[in-house]
């Protein structure tokens, strides 16, 4: 008997163990690319949400060095966008600021990067004039979307555009307006990542 | 009589100028002090919306080199602390995240540059575990103020303790409590530094 014991406990050890191993490798990640004048708040709220909802989040700059943003906030990146073309990642994220998402527009290897994960049916997220990005890339085309509201002109042609919602999901594509709603945002992307329990959490932990 | 009127004009005119030279030379300025640990949202927020507001910011790190912030975002600060000790600034901000609030309580340098300015009457800004580095300066003691809610306990008997508000001011002194109330802060302290109308208009231009 005493034996039988010893073998369902180690047999439970396992399981617990193969359920930690489970857990760890169901960790998502997320790159978030950094261009110059991209809006310091936008990225860092959905760098730093992420990363306390435990989501693996990569820090990519458009090119080299620290990057410039909107209001000249520097911030250093992980890695130059050039060295992490070829990963995987569940989630891609924009953030806005005109002249980092005019950056983010006018870049080949996101264009490229932006297409494949589109065709993986993996997440992509833009926010505030983020979303022109998209527009340049062809990407959700015909999808419904958000974004700041002074390029909606850009985007009402070739997307559904939602006025009234400050964070809006089709399908794999979120998209959101402005830094007043980059909290929202980013927990929409973890909540997609990290489930709805951990992105309230984390929330709450924020005093959201 | 037509003389009169004409020198009256030159004298409108001369008014105007001087007004507009002096609401350009009053553009206010404001420290904020990022620390190794410091929370990222809740720095970035303040130096962000304080430059839409047309506030003058000198983001000026505790060491050298890139901070790297409480979770792992890397901001590279425009100096280091012991270049500008000498300077006066309207506002000092200090961000919270534990890490960096600790960093801001032992330094000596934070210290004096406080204590100057409690001393010269000028605005305090801290939010989140910020409000524990007044208490280790001895800031502001007997004033009210709130706090992340985890440092509380430490607070109690040096300050008047404020639960149920998200962003306090007494005196000089302006404390808020996390992330998710930083932007409430950051506004709180530009109505301070360039009028509410120009808060308001931020905000709104946030979509706040």
């Amino acid at each position: 008997m005493s034996s039988i014991v010893s073998r369902s406990l180690l047999s439970l050890k396992s399981s617990i163990k193969q359920f930690h191993c489970t857990s760890r490798r169901m960790s998502k990640s997320a790159l978030v690319i950094v261009a110059p004048g991209a809006e310091e708040m936008e990225a860092v709220i959905a760098i730093d949400v992420l990363r306390r909802s435990e989501v693996k989040v990569t820090v990519a700059g458009l090119v080299a060095g620290p990057i410039k943003c909107s209001r000249d906030v520097q911030v250093l990146p992980d890695v130059t966008l050039d060295k992490v073309l070829g990963n995987e990642y569940d989630a891609v994220v924009l953030p806005g600021g005109l002249g980092g998402s005019k950056a983010l527009a006018e870049s080949k290897e996101v264009g490229e990067l932006l297409k494949r994960q589109e065709g993986n049916n993996k997440l992509i997220a833009a926010i505030c004039a983020g979303p022109t990005a998209l527009l340049a890339h062809s990407i959700g085309v015909g999808k419904s979307i958000t974004s700041y509201p002074s390029v909606k002109d850009q985007l009402t042609s070739t997307y559904k555009y939602v006025d009234d919602k400050t964070c809006v999901m089709d399908g794999q594509l979120i998209t959101s307006r402005g830094p007043g709603t980059a909290f929202e945002f980013a927990l929409k992307i973890a909540e997609q990542l990290a489930g709805a329990e951990k992105a309230n959490a984390v929330a709450k932990g924020m005093l959201l």
